[in-house]
């Protein structure tokens, strides 16, 4: 008998007769002895109704209010499964944040998980019952609800799995698992029977929209594996493990592309120590993940700044730089949201050099121009623009040989 | 400076346009220098898509996991006010049943409040903020979800008045006070300035659907007066107060009939000791409220029994006195919901006597047979066929002379 954490995302729930079949799912590997914890996110398109109910009434809602109202979204599909569980015969229990105690921090919108109290989790499924967590949901210390951003009910599951020991984290998803590039883009892509947290980690930040990256970064850590797998079908998605249990490594595991990035540029600012921190302060206090930063080199005591955000961040990203770049004596604060930062990530890149000399080529090769590049120990991104997204993915997909053979 | 409890009802919050406008009156009360605490309902038709939800997956929904479901309505209400009110600069914190600490028993779909954190909600109102209470809700003992059953939000805002030591509870809804009868049936309807607890008692539990009858009682208890108006206009509504305050009184304040009632007839049970007593036990445990009760004569040592209940216990009610009378040897359960309860309600009526007579004579000569008759000290009910519950309820008003003058 195992323990078992599944996840079932907005399409999985979407719908009455959806919801029949997570519990029919999670009837049968009840039936086979195990236990189970599912945790749900809201119906897909809820979580929209609800934040444009929010934004019908202000321009800047508050954060604290716009996660109670969110909150409920999860708080519908967890009752909705429950009851389809129960009149199955399936003896369940809805959760909620605050009753699961899924301690956070207190940032509202984008909270993190401190604590979660496995005692709680217990004592339900000692009672015999399935246990149906609301996603995505937590308490602050002062009993506030928080939410922990978008794609967090997968975070809520991988923390819920390490906090009571599972043995298994399943997140079911309306696709079959992870793919080496996206298949819309690149007909040969394929699906992988494994990965590394590591690159899963690089795909997932790059917008593979699989996995929360943050729940990849907590299963890593807690060293959970995760079966990323499909809630229409009953074929095996990817396993998402540590790195000394993938059977095969490859040099380039994956190629994605992020077109949602958009790109900051800061004209003209005075070139001396401390000025690259002011412009990113104030960023980090808003909460806004920078991704790629390129400054040019000093011209006259002068120099560009450019910088990535995405696209929810831009706008206020924009006006920051702008009120820092006025104070300094900065020129304009431009942005282009016609970029896009395509990216190939593999473990073996570590021990493989020339990887990121042959991805230039091969681009350079097509005529794509790179505007900005970024490199970690198993990525290497560029940036370009964003008519060249689909060529560069196939380009770079099919150079690195690591789909289906076309035909085969 | 007072301390003002507002009760927006669900058709007062139906829209992000309607709740602009509660944030608009709460602004306002506030600007005179009160302080405020708003209890929400779910926005109208809220309550009924997600019951319908719940139903659609079962046929007996999990009484726990419903009131889950639900109880995100008034969360969702209680968000996007608070959203509003912060927009226009008033300071609003949002409260659900669990942070204001409102306690509950474990009756779950049918929970009575049993203590509200007045610390709780004095905290937020001393740290200067607008409290906007989810109604409906409130947590047992466990920590479990309870709702207060239809209407509820009406007991949380005088519980809450009551906790709080208020020095008014505003209840909003979508008419403008509490009518002499249905201004749909009876043109000379006229609104009450003033009416005291225990004739609202009266005419709320026959269907007047203006206040929530346990509302009505809790206020009663705690004296706490309620005034009854509409969201949709600045005029005054009717106060709702104890005896002694209430200026004129008269002979018949109100007209009612409620045409959900459903009359149960038991044929033929065995007339000995204690099967009265065996034919109300079930129903008192089974939640079923009864209203009137009528056993005719004992006719060869067997008797039938005749009792009222409401259209949505009907069907249950059925089914429990089926099966006693199956073990009693009675003979079938007979349904009638062709039948009305038309009832007059006055403090008056205490000292007056023949009022029930004029009552019966008033019906008689308009050919109105009466099926059945219940009393209280200033209330007479009379059960009719339901053809005649316009004509009855017309002929009482008028008969009465409680209404405008017409063409005055």
């Amino acid at each position: 008998m195992s323990l078992i954490v599944q996840k079932y995302g907005g399409t999985s729930v979407g719908s009455t007769e959806r919801i029949r079949r997570v519990a029919e799912r999670i009837a049968r590997t009840r039936g086979e002895g195990h236990d189970v914890i599912a945790v749900v996110s809201a119906m897909s398109g809820e979580t929209d109704r609800l934040l444009e109910l929010g934004r019908e009434l202000s321009k800047r809602p508050t954060e604290r209010e716009m996660d109670v109202l969110v909150a409920s979204g999860e708080q519908v599909s967890a009752a909705l499964l429950a009851i389809a569980l129960n009149d199955r015969g399936v003896q369940t229990r809805s959760m909620l944040g605050h009753q699961a105690e899924i301690r956070t921090d207190a940032v509202h919108t984008k909270a993190r998980i401190r604590t979660i109290s496995k005692e709680r989790l217990q004592a339900v499924l000692d009672s015999g019952s399935v246990v149906v967590v609301a996603g995505f949901q937590g308490v602050d210390d002062e009993g506030n609800i928080t939410t922990l951003g978008r794609g967090g009910s997968d975070t809520s599951a991988v923390a819920i799995a390490a906090a009571i020991g599972a043995d298994m984290c399943e997140i079911y998803t309306d696709v079959e698992g992870v793919y080496t590039t996206d298949p819309n883009i690149c007909s040969t892509a394929r699906k992988m029977r494994q990965i590394s947290f590591e690159e899963m980690l690089e795909l997932s930040s790059l917008g593979a929209k699989v996995l929360q990256i943050r729940a990849v970064e907590l299963a890593m850590k807690h060293r959970m594996p995760i079966h990323v797998r499909s809630s229409f079908s009953d074929a095996e998605g990817t396993i998402v493990t540590a790195e000394e249990n993938v059977l095969e490594s490859v040099v380039v595991a994956g190629v994605t592309a992020d077109k949602k990035a958009v790109k900051v540029t800061v004209r003209d600012l005075p070139d001396y120590p401390g000025v690259v921190a002011q412009v990113f302060e104030p960023l980090a206090e808003a909460n806004i993940s920078v991704d790629m930063i390129i400054q040019n080199v000093s011209d006259q005591g002068e120099t560009d700044l450019t910088f990535t955000v995405s696209q929810e961040d831009a706008a206020r990203a924009q006006e920051l730089a702008r009120e820092l770049s006025k104070t300094l004596g900065g020129k304009d604060v431009i942005l282009d949201d016609h970029v896009a930062k395509v990216s190939i990530v593999g473990l073996g890149m570590r021990n493989h050099a020339g990887i990121a000399a042959r991805m230039f080529r091969l681009l350079a090769d097509e005529g794509v121009n790179i505007e900005a590049i970024s490199t970690s120990e198993i990525k290497t991104s560029v940036l370009v623009h964003s008519k060249y997204t689909e060529l560069a993915v196939r380009v770079l997909h099919d150079g690195f040989g690591i789909g289906d053979t076309p035909g085969a």
